[in-house]
């Protein structure tokens, strides 16, 4: 492949592992005997420790959202248009942190990791996780790396969770949450396409009730048909109409010539090429951290009343197409917010890429993404 | 079972089947020796047979619309709460035809009967049918019935698909169609969600490539996912928050509980109870059928002009929340009606139900049915 555009990007990076050898009190009754969480970070820790901010991931992401991990990589981590110097989280002025959550498959301790109990790995057995935990536990890498207070805890989809939980159960330790495309909770609708996913994955017998690696398998179907799932729901039905309309990938409308759509060849491979690079346990984890998330349940489903412990800024950001986590759920975090008195601009940026927008390079919601965090670098970092 | 309420219903009715002994050509290229269709009737045909109404099942549909097989039957047909003495469909005025279509399993050829060719079933080697094939057949059954001309021509989704080839493809044949919650072709949204569907059957190891039943086994699994996969998309994201919510059928947030939505366990029941009563080969036909239906794309993608042979009044209905086949592509049809320079009446039917609204009984929805009906009843029928 040709060499890595490194021009305005962070250039090569090398994922760290911060160890944490003390056990780990899960929220949901499990334990870790101790746990490692893989991370990156871009730019400089500037001397008051003030200019750190923290990206959570989604669902399918990783610690690796900027740069390369080698000179030849053919494509740099997955939020490279966002994060890097002059990009609208500016690595310039931000020392930016992102790592893979507990219970993830790109390094940090989860299902194919070794249980140190056992000698084996965790596999289904791995204890439940929720976002409360992953708070916990970034929290935990915050100390490790000397930052009391983010300048802004960021996430998109799942991610944006994070930043919400970061400011309802850390008020001390983040000046600002950027929740974007989110949701306070799923919906029903969110939910089943979720169970449908991880009854792909469970049905597969390949999957062996979570035990397939120690039987050297790997349920491949049941992880694309789940991908395969997922990914309509991120598109707009708009979006797909302009990227695929109905063409053919192959066979013509004519009598014995079997048809294929574009759209159905996409996502074949899309599903195809996720079940190589996507641990089938840690795809159902954390479809039901997802699914759990609800932080105004312990306050009989008042979310102004959950965020009340909240002591930072924020910031919303929904798109317009998106159909999964719509502008509807977004509006109700900013209602909540602004009736538990919180400081909360909000914007509804027009797409007709569904949910996916949140990781594309859309003029608008960048500049929103800019011009906030700009003002955050401002009350944190200025010399007023 | 309490004994099944015949009040304002068609009573108990007996399927019968009509048998064509000639070859059928299929638009797709294949070929039929010979074919069944089993059907029902409901109410009289009158002396002059203008009073004959077809019903055009959808996806999952069968022949059984109204009534009972049984005295002791607990559920009446699919479409009994409008098809009966005083419903909108009313069988003290019309003489209803509801039939099972070609490659369906409930009765019709297709997959599940026996090749006269070799004496086996046909499995994944029934030939491609098209909607087209369809309207084919089911005027060759109204030649049995001595209908030369129905009334209308009604059907919802993948039934209203049959009504518009109808119109197109036999222009003197029928005084009206009733297209509800459908659409003049698929949009990529839509093909991709039956491509999960058949991708999930085709994955299931007890399909073996469609020929499962001469193996003695069932694609259960696939069939309960695709099943649940349509269920998800027929039903709003409202209606799933009214119906289920963040309701929980099972454990609980507390530790070491499991945690299941009520969403869940409903999700589960539909698809397994589906996977028992519907064939596999039949849901790929089905589906298929539905995503090559386009009847502009012989016209150069111009619905006006694939509609302009047609020679009958119509009626589009569709549904405020049917995200599947939206209010949008309703809008289109009518929109080329009106440019072909048809009689076309049309509502939007506000509904919290989404696609599977067409199949509810929905005060406004049965009204304009009813007074659709109506008018056409006095101008087939009318002593003017």
């Amino acid at each position: 492949m040709a060499q890595a555009q490194t021009n305005r990007s962070v250039g090569v990076v090398t994922p760290q592992v911060y160890h944490h050898g003390a056990p780990l009190h899960l929220s949901a009754g499990g334990r870790l005997a101790s746990f490692d969480l893989v991370f990156e970070t871009y730019g400089s820790l500037n001397e008051n420790r003030s200019n750190a901010i923290l990206i959570c991931h989604a669902l399918s992401g990783n610690h690796h959202a900027a740069g390369y991990h080698d000179q030849d990589d053919a494509k740099p981590g997955w939020w490279d248009s966002c994060v890097g110097p002059g990009k609208p989280i500016d690595t310039d002025r931000f020392f930016v942190v992102s790592l893979n959550n507990l219970g993830g498959c790109h390094g940090s301790t989860g299902p194919t990791s070794e249980n140190p109990d056992t000698g084996k790995p965790y596999g289904p057995t791995f204890p439940t996780v929720t976002v409360q935990d992953w708070v916990r536990s970034q929290a935990l890498l915050a100390d490790h790396l000397g930052i009391n207070r983010f300048a802004a805890v960021v996430g998109g989809s799942l991610g944006g969770m994070q930043a919400m939980q970061w400011a309802i159960d850390q008020p001390d330790r983040l000046h600002s949450a950027v929740l974007i495309a989110c949701a306070a909770r799923l919906t029903a609708q969110n939910i089943a396409f979720n169970e449908i996913a991880r009854q792909a994955i469970s049905s597969d017998p390949s999957f062996h009730g979570g035990d397939y690696s120690q039987l050297g398998e790997n349920p491949e179907l049941g992880l694309m048909l789940a991908r395969m799932i997922g990914h309509v729901t991120y598109l707009s039905d708009d979006g797909m109409r302009q990227k695929f309309g109905r063409e053919l990938q192959s066979g013509g409308f004519e009598p014995g010539h079997d048809v294929q759509f574009q759209v159905e060849s996409y996502l074949h491979h899309q599903g195809r090429s996720f079940s190589q690079r996507f641990d089938a346990n840690t795809y159902i984890l954390m479809t039901r951290a997802l699914d759990y998330f609800d932080p105004a349940r312990e306050h009989e489903d008042d979310l102004a009343r959950a965020l009340s412990a909240a002591n930072c800024k924020f910031c919303v950001v929904s798109f317009s197409t998106d159909w999964r986590f719509s502008t509807e759920r977004s509006k109700e975090i900013v209602d909540a917010l602004v009736s538990a008195r919180k400081n909360v601009a909000s914007a509804i940026i027009e797409s007709q890429h569904g949910h996916d927008s949140f990781l594309l390079e859309i003029p608008r919601y960048f500049d929103v993404l800019r011009s906030y965090l700009d003002r955050i670098f401002e009350e944190v970092c200025g010399e007023a």
